[in-house]
């Protein structure tokens, strides 16, 4: 055995249920877009992932065995090639070391088994980050339960970062936090909104915390650490790769609704925007000119159905909150003629759109539109994204 | 009897079995607003109707009678409380003198029986205008039949214009003919544009044709008189009060799709929008700053899932035209691989949502939307309004 395996083999020992050390030293071997550390990880725990980790260099047979209850073949053999990588990865994983250097900026980890960890990660499944490196003076678990992702391209217009501030303004005096992450354009104007809000706003980094980044951006996210918060799932040191933005992108869309306000279209921003769809986050969509080219991302999110056009901050928060039901709305008797009544029973559980309503109520077009305007005056039903749903007291 | 009474009893008499002179008739004697007479002449047809009217003024009781066959008895009272007011009229409606009154400015009539008579607006039923008094070089029915409305406020923005520009350019480029108001704005923006293009243009005033309304815009409609068409339902000498704006507006949503490139929230061309959604077409709404008031209405129509979002003349096309399936495309074995072979077949007959496909195939949000792209970039599947369809060769 080599000395780097024996220093590997030693490491995972020592930290053999130790759950925390374990997920911050996960945090440093593996990728947050690696599926293989993910899968692996998420059926083991951290803990017992190292321990075999540390048993597949000296047995890999062995170690594909104990595998083989849990996956298809091909999952488990992606898993045993990885290994390697992994391995030599893990020699540098003292979770001590690392703590130690996030320590001198000042950060903090985050891992599943701390107070602070934002447990709307928890939709991300196996896909969660191992570890976050924190730095600022917010609670991120506080902070993310009520936060709004405020993101959009580099290569912003004035009108853009107009309505990004507009936008990132409202969300922040409504009392949510915007999310965004740090970079030039959409990001940075909807931070600098944020900062002028009474609630923190959070930078969610590509790269080690150690390092704001970009570097132009320093004054803008030293003063985002001032009441809010900066982080990472990589360990300090680590450098802002390409492939960590895009995996920095999926803990973005982790907030309860993501806005994009200007994109091209082959955006970055349209990434974070498939991975909110994935954790099941509405998304919004600033529309623009047409003559931009930076709305014609937005343009079309909106055209195919994967984003609601959003104008102001109130249509964010209408995505991200809980529809609250009008408290002085009488249901039994508050429908203001036979079309209401009428339209309102033709809403299917599932939702349904104004066309659907008017056949299934035996109303014309304009005669059901009108029904539900008087529908959704009186807080009896809501429209979102073109689909009317009865609006249900005490519904989240 | 009166003379007047004997008059008109006298004209309805002279109109007995001439549908035309009766259409033309009760085109000076209703509004196009006016339901009651709608549905009269929609059961009886106008020849019949006028006798009805001629009859009931010597016995209403009779008249009476013989409709209660046909309708409730409050659509029937409103037929009868209606007859005083249509005789008053009926007595100034001698077909001959109005048709002479529109020969000497060049302008003809166009009833059902003509060959001239808009196929399109037989969608209306019995809200399709009696008569349309016709000016211009082009053929109505012809042109009608490939159109599309391009239609906003008067309030426009220097934006608006040079969006509905572009689009009515571009929809006369395609051989589709350009339908407006021909009221300031956004309308004139569409027609001035459309007279630029291959395509003859369309103007719908809601006064008589023999004025050119409104009076700054004599030129452009001179213009479009040249190779297109100014017609009215109202005859010559009527002026353009403003019931007939909202009249002369379902006349307008008869094309196959309408356009609204910018309205205010409360813009006369969201009644244009709620006539179109009524005849079953396809709305589309141009996006634009959500900092302009004038882009107020099409946010909340597309918002409300009533409008397509639509950004150029090829998407306004898209919803008035048929989708042409790629002839190129190898339908059985098209599919790039099995993600597409499975979204595709998760594609119900009636269309589906990105989300009912991803769970009807058991892919995730990020493969589904992968494998609908590839459908539509092979041209097996299309996309409107955020739902899915299979792209059936032939399909109208």
């Amino acid at each position: 055995m080599s000395d780097s395996r024996m220093a590997a083999s030693g490491l995972a020992d020592a930290m053999a249920g130790d759950e925390r050390a374990a997920a911050i030293a996960w945090s440093v071997i593996a990728e947050g877009a690696d599926e293989a550390a993910a899968w692996l990880v998420g059926e083991l725990g951290p803990s017992d992932a190292l321990v075999w980790l540390s048993d597949a260099q000296a047995d890999p047979v062995a170690a594909t065995m104990r595998l083989a209850p849990l996956a298809q073949p091909q999952t488990i053999d992606k898993a045993v090639a990885a290994a390697e990588r992994w391995l030599a990865r893990l020699v540098e994983a003292d979770p001590a070391a690392h703590l130690r250097r996030a320590q001198a900026v000042g950060a903090r980890a985050v891992t599943r088994v701390d107070s602070e960890w934002p447990e709307v990660l928890d939709d991300l499944g196996a896909r969660a980050p191992y570890a976050l490196w924190v730095r600022g003076a917010g609670n991120l678990n506080e902070l993310m339960a009520r936060a709004v992702a405020v993101v959009g391209s580099r290569a912003s217009t004035s009108y853009g970062e107009h309505a990004a501030a507009e936008i990132a303004g409202g969300v922040s005096d409504a009392g949510w936090c915007v999310v965004s992450g740090g970079a030039y354009g959409i990001d940075a104007a909807a931070h600098r909104a944020a900062l002028t809000g009474p609630t923190p706003t959070i930078a969610v980094m590509a790269g080690g915390v150690d390092r704001l980044y970009p570097a132009g951006h320093s004054d803008l996210l030293t003063g985002v650490l001032d009441r809010g918060i900066v982080f990472s799932e990589v360990p300090c040191g680590f450098a802002p790769h390409r492939s960590r933005f895009l995996a920095r992108n999926r803990i973005i869309a982790a907030a309860a609704a993501t806005c994009v306000v200007e994109a091209a279209a082959r955006s970055g921003a349209l990434n974070t925007v498939s991975h909110a769809l994935e954790w099941g986050r509405p998304v919004g969509a600033v529309p623009g000119p047409v003559t931009s080219v930076s709305s014609q991302g937005c343009h079309r999110l909106i055209r195919d159905g994967l984003a609601v056009l959003v104008a102001d901050a109130r249509q964010v928060l209408e995505l991200a909150g809980p529809i609250s039901p009008d408290p002085e709305g009488d249901r039994a008797g508050g429908f203001g003629d036979a079309g209401q009544r009428a339209a309102f029973d033709a809403i299917s559980k599932r939702g349904s759109r104004t066309a659907d309503v008017a056949r299934a109520a035996g109303l014309g077009i304009g005669e059901a539109l009108a029904a539900l305007a008087g529908l959704e005056l009186a807080g009896l039903a809501a429209q979102r994204d073109g689909v009317w749903r009865r609006r249900e007291i005490g519904r989240k």
